[in-house]
């Protein structure tokens, strides 16, 4: 098998030279690049991770943290950065923490340091969390998805927007007794993701007038998370809310299908609205605020390839796209 | 930093062998072991995957090909398999096709012959597939998680015999209209998988003399796909089933969202059953074959961990268990 030696040789260049024209990072003139390109052909060469890693000093894998890998949000902010990583010559190395904090220390404390990977994306995980300073510190290219820190660049959507907008939307149909289901815990925690969406439905009440029917009922950030708080939450008659905001679309799902296994008919007699867009929000025919992680994981992957290519550039905080999208599961009340 | 070579020469033992003792692949004894490890402590060695690769020839990287990452037992699969090559200090790269077979000839032409990887786990890609000959024929250490073939180790459930006690399930109840939704055109294709789920369905319907009553519909793998069959087939009084058979839960759960929809109660009306255990089936009370996708995933990494550690180890084809689990979708018909 040819090495990039006999290419460097064959095309009558440095080894560093051959592997940027190969690698298409850094500069070599267009004739250069031709050249070596000629000889790597002629040579049958092919390209691996070693050797180019020698050369160049990189090892053309990006690697990726996930808290879950079949949650529909990271499933879809993979594939984008997958899809991206690759037509860019970039393999992805995968590690789900499992929603574990013990599995993230454990990963970010003696796994990633032992990885030379050109950079880090980490998705759904706060840059506070315990054991994430280190990968911070560590000054590797970084990006996050979702949660915010303004040492890394991050791609994320306006939380507070998405809960606002979803919140006057219920409001101005003429809703009153509006329930926010999941990210109940994150009220005392740290300020980003669900805990923003939390705060801003409480402001946006609260800006209403709304301020004593505020009402926060913990979900875990699924199906049948959000089916479970919302059998609970309807199951009384005399409490029940006439609308339910979801964290995500999946609790607010959780909360439709609750709802029709408990005889109470959306959006007549209750009105629901989630976050996301899921991939079955329209066959539930869910109002939602949309937004696009497949997007967000190509744009992770630019935000990142400009901090691989230029450690000193500059830190980016992309606020992606997203919208009211409003189908038959919400109206105005009885 | 040190190096490899650093660790090694203050153990006084070669590279290879330090190598070995560090991770833990092929003999060094004990004493050596405890050498190599102290020294590697004392110099603060930090493995790192280039010079592991030189002296070792491997990278303690597997690639995984999969046709989607979001769907549930896709990302199970990928939980699992990640889980394991950790505990065993491979990294996974993960490659999606999105399901598009121009992709996946890319990724077996053109990218994997470019990474040094040290094997490869395939899940729900046919070793029939174009594309796919090139990569059993590399001798590269393979596996596959759903399609078999006798080239190359394979884990599977028995897709035949979920199939048949479905089937059998509904027919014991008393049902003689038994509808499958989903892989309807895979009568024509390879036997595996789907295909293997709906011939035996046939035979099982054959066997109990209901030959004239085979009803195969076409539906995607998804939600959705099995919403929008089953608001086709349920739509008319006149010819509607008393059962369906989900080629797998996401396609049986699409089905009772739509039955619920038109008003058809289940299981009175309409009995359903599926094939997964999804991590919605309860929530739906979905009768299920319930199988376990990410011990599948864990199990793909010991057979081939087998094959790396030795090329000429045998082919082994693994069948997966799998058991009928009976909650609230299925009955005697009305």
């Amino acid at each position: 098998m040819s090495t990039i030696a006999d290419v460097a040789a064959r095309a009558g260049v440095s080894k560093a030279t051959a592997s940027r024209a190969l690698t298409g990072h850094g500069y070599v003139s267009a004739a250069t690049r031709e050249r070596v390109t000629a000889a790597a052909s002629d040579l049958s060469y092919v390209a691996h991770s070693s050797a180019m890693s020698l050369a160049t000093g990189r090892t053309l894998t990006v690697g990726a943290i996930v808290p879950s890998v079949g949650r529909w949000f990271f499933a879809e902010v993979l594939e984008g950065v997958q899809e991206s990583l690759l037509e860019h010559g970039y393999d992805l190395a995968l590690y789900s923490t499992r929603d574990d904090p013990a599995l993230l220390d454990r990963l970010v404390e003696d796994v990633l340091p032992r990885r030379r990977f050109d950079g880090v994306i980490v998705a759904g995980i706060r840059p506070h969390a315990e054991g994430m300073q280190r990968l911070v510190a560590s000054r590797r290219p970084l990006v996050s998805v979702g949660p915010r820190d303004e040492a890394i660049s991050a791609v994320t959507i306006d939380d507070e927007a998405a809960a606002r907008i979803a919140t006057e939307h219920l409001i101005d149909l003429g809703h009153t007794e509006i329930a926010f289901l999941g990210g109940g815990s994150a009220l005392e925690g740290p300020a980003d993701g669900d805990a923003l969406r939390v705060r801003s439905y409480g402001r946006t009440m609260r800006a209403a007038g709304l301020i004593d029917r505020i009402r926060v009922v913990t979900a875990s950030p699924s199906m049948p998370g959000g089916y479970a708080a919302a059998a609970d939450l309807l199951g009384d008659r005399r409490t029940r809310p006439t609308a339910i905001i979801g964290v995500c679309d999946e609790v607010a799902i959780g909360a439709l299908i609750a709802a029709r296994r408990l005889g109470i008919a959306v959006p007549t007699q209750l009105s629901i609205v989630g976050v996301d867009d899921h991939q079955h929000a329209e066959m539930f025919a869910l109002t939602t605020i949309r937004q696009h992680p497949r997007e967000q994981g190509r744009t992770a992957v630019d935000l990142l390839r400009r901090r691989i290519d230029d450690p000193g550039a500059a830190i980016v905080q992309t606020v992606a796209p997203s919208s009211l999208i409003v189908r038959n599961s919400t109206s105005v009340p009885q």
